[in-house]
């Protein structure tokens, strides 16, 4: 890549991206490939990761063009999706480093951004302003490369939290290729980002399964379980995901996650208070905010 | 009615319920009267209540064939279902019993059991055993006679709680009503049914309200709801629900509602230990346990 590629039309000069490298190709990073591909922005699409049995399904798939290291990636790439675990983030760019391209720009797609910064920092060193983090808002039940969609990202939103290091040719041409798979991408300071994750996201998981293990632990779980209806299976969708990577990712945004928690507390000992005291007017009060505010959000 | 009409064949001797009562023509009560009507089991079907606009709605569409007063509907028909909010039972019972007939059987839809069942006690004395506690597990966003649906009932669980006084027509009755609108009709506990409600229905609630509060009491809500996703959008759909007709519920199951909150706590509190420690192992545990459990609810 070069910056008259940046700058230059679409598609009259060739792909944005001629040789994009995807790490990590599941879901997020499998999309990611396949909106950029068909929009004709991407040329040469190379894949890398720990799962090889995803990197050969990837390849069946046609996802990806060819099956490489993390360090034949790191030289060979215009721009690097890091779509693996937010815990094995910094061991896969301490390897590509030694053989990361002048040119090369790396992105991420993690849910947490402040921990992956001081990851980054840690293990890029000088090499920081070649990072652009990023968090795709996206998702979907489904995983592994077979789940990838090249729809997944539209419309959707996309967050860059980027660093003081980072130039604008690196910045430009994350934002690009995120709009060139139909996304919305917004800046965000990595703290406020995690904080506004840890509510809306990673808390509303937290209860959900805290909530769910208490039903399954109760001595009567069947018979409470077969008289479930359509509040439960709505409140309780999100308890069935990864554990493995929602333990991660609490650990990850520890800070926000008590903060936010802390909150939620205030709030559900005030409701307890009212039941308790067959306080009405104030339950009243307390479930006509939240109704209300429920049905002003307008993205069903 | 009489004892006859509840053995003989349904349909070759007439429906099974010749003259039906709805009190409260809602979402419940109208859907219940499509559902009898639809199987050929009521005759002639009165609606009562105190939202006049309701009755003449459910006048046109056709879901009674008369609006009368409770006094009425209490000396004419054979079957009545107060469909109206748990906190108005006891004034409707007290208005019907001077003029409730000898053979009437009374229903309710209330989702919670025990304290009904205590204020239908202090309002029939001892007319008791003509009241039948019940609790369609069914619902719908939409309210009002327009949301009635003759298959709101269908393949969903009817909890009965009889009573000592309960006589074997009366239960009979009652069980083959809602058989006939194609639900499974159980008997359980009132406390029982009181407990597990609270734990499946009622807690779920309490908690999306709560959170959904503390997200809009946020000084950065719109930039919180901007970014909030499916994740969200599952969790809090129950927070847009009444506001008055789940804080009747929270309060009249407020021992069972406080019971179950303590236990989630418990588990809330293990929970947030573990993300404050960093104990992975120990999250990991209970991520696990409830996405166990949640895949193997089979309720889709």
């Amino acid at each position: 890549m070069n910056d008259a590629s940046l700058s230059s039309d679409q598609g009259a000069a060739g792909p944005l991206i001629p040789v994009l490298a995807i790490v990590g190709v599941g879901l997020i990073g499998g999309s990611f490939a396949a909106a950029l591909r068909r929009a004709g922005q991407a040329g040469r699409v190379l894949g890398a990761g720990r799962n090889a049995q995803s990197l050969a399904r990837a390849l069946e798939l046609g996802l990806i063009d060819e099956a490489v290291s993390l360090e034949e990636a790191a030289a060979r790439a215009d721009l690097v999706l890091l779509a693996t675990p937010v815990g094995g983030l910094a061991d896969a760019l301490s390897r590509m480093l030694p053989h990361l391209g002048a040119g090369t720009v790396l992105t991420d797609a993690g849910s947490t951004k402040a921990e992956v910064v001081a990851a980054a920092r840690a293990a890029l060193g000088g090499r920081i302003g070649q990072f652009v983090p990023g968090h795709p808002i996206a998702g979907a039940a489904r995983t592994g490369p077979e789940a990838a969609d090249a729809d997944l990202y539209r419309e959707r939103t996309v967050v860059l939290t980027p660093l003081p290091e980072n130039g604008p040719a690196a910045l430009d041409l994350t934002r690009r290729a995120w709009q060139a798979c139909g996304a919305d991408v917004i800046d965000m300071d990595a703290d406020a980002h995690d904080r506004v994750l840890a509510s809306v996201s990673h808390l509303p998981h937290l209860l959900s399964a805290v909530y769910m293990e208490q039903v399954a632990l109760a001595a009567d779980a069947p018979t409470r379980l077969g008289l479930a209806g359509s509040g439960f299976r709505d409140f309780t969708r999100i308890a069935a995901g990864s554990p493995e990577m929602w333990r991660d990712i609490f650990l990850s945004n520890r800070d926000a996650m008590l903060a936010e928690l802390a909150d939620v507390r205030a709030v559900l000992d005030r409701a307890e208070r009212a039941i308790a005291e067959g306080d009405g007017a104030a339950l009243l009060t307390l479930l006509d905010t939240a109704a209300q505010a429920r049905r002003n959000w307008r993205k069903e």
